[in-house]
């Protein structure tokens, strides 16, 4: 049902530690990659909505759960989708691959407030709701929320 | 009861990006710094960890929400804190400040496996057992599983 | 004569790369943080700079040259001086050493361009000047220009 | 004569910071980046060169010329090329382009020595030679070197 972006990038050496592996808060550096492709896949630019709408999708949660290295070198590969939309937030939840072996190496997910400029919280504007469709769950919000 | 460490550090123009605001990778990169330091008050070098006991703490799991932007040249108060200890695993809290005002910006934990440097699992070494006593939750883990 | 200031930082685990040793690039970021520290010792907030006078330091040119390398957990220590003052530029010179051995193990160079938020080149502000006095050189500048 | 390799990159959001543009110190990274391109296009990997040969190429010296600023989302296109030649070092010489608009935004260069995993120069593996043909004035230089 829901869109489904592909990014592929390689392991930089500037992404790796003296573990020899990859450090794990280029992880997130990855997330907002694919983020930012997913949006360019949906069919619109993430910078022009900064730049043209007032609109920034900031950061108010993210996770990673890391399961296996990722090395220099290696061709990445994240699958990322819209996980959750509301009237003013997104979320995202991605999976990183380790191309050609596709391995899972890393699943992650990130709540985003839509805000203006100056960082107060506002409403996603609507002509990027249709890239964004209410999630049914967010739809029955009301009726459901007394049961939480 | 648990050990709290604190670290400050002040924002780096590096660690900002366009919207003004400290990239959000970066807060794991400082959970990193206050994890390093807080093993260092507890009364031990990580440094000297990897070398000398081949003991790397490898993250399994990082979150963090954020709550409140950080700036370029504020200076950021980390309190840390081991949240949980196990044979194989301990994990990290984090509390981040913005100093002076002492308003909360962002939480955190980190879940980590000791492994050696070939990224396989190991026990934690006993020499740093006492810096990280098994939670009491641990020891428990069998009679209480079921009720989970 | 010059004014010199002192910075001294640990080495982040972030900062290492899978030679053990800290990423190159990484060297640029510490010139910045020494920088901006060389300005607080100076006696102003390059924060405020940019916020209060619309006056940004962009880089133009920067120079790195490496002798040894820097470690994990290492304390690092970083003098740095204006090198060069003029109308619209000013360089600074860093020397990097390992806090305890006091071995140079780097020194830099960077040259900035006084520029407006919208990066067009303007003088620096007066209220700046007495921090940034003309160099001699730069005094002499027409009578000496047709020597090179 | 010298093969010039290409390396086309979109810029990353992390890699800005509140100036809008990207961080200075990221042109470093993606010189990084560019080498190593430049490399499997010559016909080898240099993450191989490290684990079959411990042939480290070690950067000594490191230089970037901002001409113009690159923007979150652009992208970059980067010409790399061997620039010198020797028994035990090599040079990079690299030139920015934003792609699309074709205009020179940066130029850089840098030169690294070839060391083992623990660091001690050493000569460029004779097999790694034919990618690294010596330069010409590198083979002179005995002969030229009282005229420096």
């Amino acid at each position: 049902m829901s869109v489904i972006g592909e990014t592929t990038l390689r392991v930089r050496y500037a992404e790796t530690d003296q573990m020899g592996v990859v450090y794990y808060a280029n992880f997130l550096v990855w997330f907002e990659v694919a983020r930012v492709e997913l949006m360019r896949q949906l069919g619109f630019s993430y910078k022009q909505m900064e730049i043209e709408d007032d609109s920034f999708v900031v950061v108010a949660k993210a996770s990673c759960i890391y399961k296996q290295p990722a090395k220099f070198d290696d061709v990445i590969r994240i699958r990322t989708q819209v996980s959750d939309s509301r009237k003013r937030t997104i979320s995202f939840s991605y999976e990183v691959f380790k191309d050609g072996v596709d391995s899972l190496i890393a699943t992650g997910e990130t709540l985003h407030v839509i805000c203006d400029s100056k960082g107060r919280p506002k409403s996603l504007p609507d002509k990027y709701r249709r890239y964004f469709p209410l999630t049914r769950s967010a739809n029955a919000t009301t009726t459901r929320s007394a049961h939480r």
